[in-house]
């Protein structure tokens, strides 16, 4: 089954959600014309269905393999990659003083969720690049943003983040790598790291590794890491990749899913001799570290909708072929029906694409809320902060949610491998863990998002939404209780009080502001076919979705309320021991 | 991480739940005695720890293996399954008459549990042959029966369901597979079966094939269906296995998960030379089919229990084991503690242990009123016809949810298959699939189960639970949604309408049931507490899973009721065309 991007989808939600004309009407992105957003969403898609989507199934089945230290790709990813360095798809959001086309985040997240939705795994290795780009913006001196933010950009030599060790996994600050300074004032770096996604593979000629150590002397915890650039082959006198660095790749890992994306044990330094560049001031790693993750927890969320997407066209090309049973009352006599004209499969396949739509709708709010951000909205920062832990954990929950449903449209076929139902449902299963587990931006959600600024940023949000959608009343009901459980965790609860509701409170949330964009995009739709405008295929579809998201989803939400402000009480009545009984 | 069975919990739902002291007060249970049942308890779950779950990696990554027809089961398997047949586990259940135990279903549902969440992959050959047995015994002939039920009932020849073809899934009417009779009355079978459980392996001497398939000039769709056994031996006159018969294993599928159980495409009569004897007039075929997949269902909801139960072992023991991070609320310092103190991780947990709690509660319930049927107890028949869908569907839903849950315990650990949590994952998702799938049986519930009395077996069942429900808000809430739906469903909608809402309804009224035996479970515990009898650990345990259960996860399913009753309208607002586009 081929894979079509949804361009007609991916307009209007750049249209309607991100607003990209306003977008583009800023200066700063004067680029991103309405014919560049064209070019881009049309030409993405060619580039994605053309290049990346025919290497899914190799991806699973052959996979990365790892030998003596030598990560190869399975055939055909090298030449795969190299047309997305050649055709500057990498180069989108970049900053223009290094070759970058300094276009709008939204319409990055176009590429990403492109490249995503046609091989999810190998589409990791475009999607860590732009965390090590960012962090050399902000953190580099000139001379390191001279030297490798060009061919970062370009995606020539990709990037990588190393924060991950066995003992320090959400907790970061237990990080053990060292890293000291030469005589000559170089850096020597020397530990171990885990689940270092693409450190090594033979798709470019140099890879860029950013690592978090902890230099001779620093204190305790998070306030003693830095940041150190440590490429695999260090550069020659001409700028070009040399000698290679004492940094190797030990083993990658046996996973449940994204076998096209290597998860390497990295070891810097078994020789003393792995040279790395200190990025930003002593000290200023875990800063860096934010700066890193920015955009990279929303493009996890966008995994999510990229997994959701294919899952789904699978599953509908699916039901449409797959004949079984006559319609149950009776309207097709005794010939059997497409599957798709069965009611609980209608219901499967309308969730998924009503959820896909959700989560979508939510990662181009938040997208465009980044270029807001970048534009010097001071109140879409403060969003971009509120809604990222919504789009990373919502958006993941989403697409697990609707690979799972794609296994079971398929029934026994979609537990069989070749099929391509399962391959979704397993290579989803990472999204909600890594880049900080969704319990983590649970607590991201109710601890600095809610309680930092006193709930100011909810607030705002919540007016946003109440002042759009007066005549949804389950979204109104969801609203009440998002602001009754928000005022109970700011007023009344303690902290584990709000951490053990953080999950259901972030389901309800995030189901909220997708609902309150679900209801946009159907305003808009029925405008638009009463003024006989749009593809009305595409606009009636779009009403149907977004109606069942607001009145079947959204109440799911609201059923959530008891488990928010249960409190931590009933998950203490049990010791750990007591609880392993 | 080994594996140990909750004898506690067994004992406890079915003393309370299955109600077993009444059930062996009956004289056609006598042999239940307390002592069988403790013996049986205590007996299966050393037999299952020791013998079938050492096997559960090796299942997972050597599998059955397919050469040239023949399937080999990896080292260790055969004699695993010997010892099952030698230590007598199979006989449980099976009539007395012919070498069973003849005790009660409830007591080889423990049995099936122990070894399923020691290895659920390989205790599908266990659960096939009960089906195998159950049919014969209704529609075999004295002989028929004294031939195959011994050495079915001991597992000595394990049995096999073979239904489903290509064309012919769910709907089992569009079956092609022929018998004709040959001039000395015996039959000759032809055509070709897919997925066929434990179709072909090395454990037993031979394998009993009990399969569906239409007589000349027989109708079409159901009612031409013949039931025929078709061993892979033939008897010689000694009533031993003698010559091959024809029929074959053409290939096993590559699949997600269950790698310990072959799956097999199986053809019949290539060679024009497959013998098999007609079970019941010809045309009852349908009806035997109903008959062997009786309690299959229920063994498959009991399979949801199973993976359910060890991948919460799993994560507890990960949990209590991982340190990550001082406590959120400062109560350990500076000092990281076990990840299971931190609040959503405990939520998880308590989740999982509730879901499972759950789930086997309403399988116990179930079972009990199995035996209270065979007990001659009318109301209890239809009692196990209105829970059955909800067994296998809510059941098999438990199981992949709570094996989600387990992999996202163990973080980014959860994606490395080593682990053996991604193995859960897997092997559940086939759960929801085989057996009739979830919408399958959600479609029965709306349909035979409920209209097909005229909701007289819905409202026994309510009525039950609010006599016994009284205090607990959330159910009675719940209680009232079921009723209002199912009054609609009755009364105003249509078959779609029904059908539409058919899904979120069964986990509604499932999730009723199961809140029901979980309050009762929580007042026999705070009964048993303040007499100072029983385990203390074990009934403070039981009281805290309940309570989330009613105060957590009941108030969610209230949330579905929007869901249950939106009615067909939204699901065909668009065509199958508009659909996908």
């Amino acid at each position: 089954m081929t894979y079509s991007a949804p361009v007609d989808e991916q307009r209007f939600v750049l249209t309607h959600i991100a607003r990209i004309g306003e977008i583009g009407a800023d200066p700063r992105f004067s680029a991103a014309s309405e014919d560049m957003v064209d070019a881009i969403v049309e030409g993405a898609a060619a580039f994605a269905e053309g290049e990346y989507a025919p290497l899914l199934r190799s991806g699973d089945t052959v996979g990365a393999r790892w030998d003596n230290g030598v990560v190869t790709m399975p055939e055909g990813f090298r030449a795969a990659y190299r047309a997305f360095v050649d055709n500057g798809w990498g180069t989108l959001a970049g900053p223009v003083a290094f070759g970058g086309q300094g276009l709008p985040f939204s319409l990055a997240t176009v590429v990403m969720e492109d490249l995503g939705t046609a091989n999810m795994g190998f589409s990791l290795v475009n999607m860590l690049t732009p965390g090590a780009i960012e962090s050399l913006v902000a953190h580099g001196n000139p001379q390191q943003q001279a030297t490798w933010l060009p061919r970062l950009i370009t995606g020539e030599w990709p990037g990588t983040m190393n924060l991950t060790e066995p003992q320090a996994g959400s907790d970061v600050g237990a990080i053990r790598t060292t890293a000291t300074q030469a005589p000559d004032g170089t850096w020597r770096v020397k530990g171990q790291k885990i689940f270092i996604t693409f450190g090594e593979h033979d798709l470019a000629d140099n890879i860029v590794h950013l690592v978090l150590a902890r230099t001779p002397g620093a204190p305790q915890g998070t306030k003693g890491l830095s940041l150190f650039l440590v490429p695999k082959y260090r550069l020659d006198e001409a700028g070009e990749p040399g000698v290679l660095n004492d940094v190797h790749c030990v083993s990658i890992e046996h996973k449940l899913g994204i076998h096209a994306s290597p998860t390497c044990v990295m070891s810097y330094g078994d020789n003393n001799d792995c040279v790395g560049e200190l990025v930003g001031p002593e000290g200023t790693g875990i800063r860096a570290m934010f700066t890193m993750m920015n955009n990279a927890r929303i493009n996890v969320g966008n995994q999510g909708v990229q997994v959701a997407e294919r899952a789904t066209q699978l599953a509908i090309a699916y039901a449409r072929d797959r004949i079984q049973s006559p319609s149950a009352d009776g309207s097709s006599g005794k010939a059997s029906v497409a599957i798709i004209e069965h009611p609980d499969v209608r219901r499967m396949l309308l969730r998924m694409k009503a959820q896909t739509q959700a989560a979508r709708a939510l990662l181009y709010y938040a997208a465009g809320q980044v270029d807001r951000a970048h534009m010097g909205d001071a109140a879409a920062k403060a969003r971009v902060d509120l809604v990222t832990p919504l789009v990373k954990a919502h958006g993941t929950d989403i697409g697990c949610e609707v690979a799972s449903l794609g296994v079971q449209v398929h029934g026994g076929m979609g537990f069989i491998e070749e099929t391509g139902a399962a391959q979704h449902y397993r290579d989803a299963r990472i999204t909600p863990i890594y880049e900080g587990t969704n319990g983590i931006q649970a607590a991201d959600l109710v601890g600095r998002k809610l309680t930092g600024d006193g709930g100011a940023a909810l607030r705002a949000l919540v007016a946003d939404i109440r002042a759009e959608i007066s005549e949804e009343i389950t979204l109104a009901t969801l609203a009440d209780a998002v602001e009754q459980i928000a005022a109970w965790m700011l007023n009344e609860a303690g902290v584990n009080d709000r951490l053990a509701g953080s999950s259901p409170f972030l389901t309800m949330l995030a189901t909220l502001t997708c609902g309150w964009l679900m209801a946009r995009q159907a305003g808009v739709a029925a405008a638009l076919m009463v003024k006989g405008e749009g593809n009305p295929a595409f606009l009636k579809s779009k009403i149907a979705a977004a109606r069942f998201h607001l009145d079947q989803i959204v109440p799911e939400a609201t059923g959530l309320k008891s488990a928010a402000l249960a409190g931590a009480a009933p998950l203490y009545a049990l010791t750990a021991g007591e609880l392993a009984a």
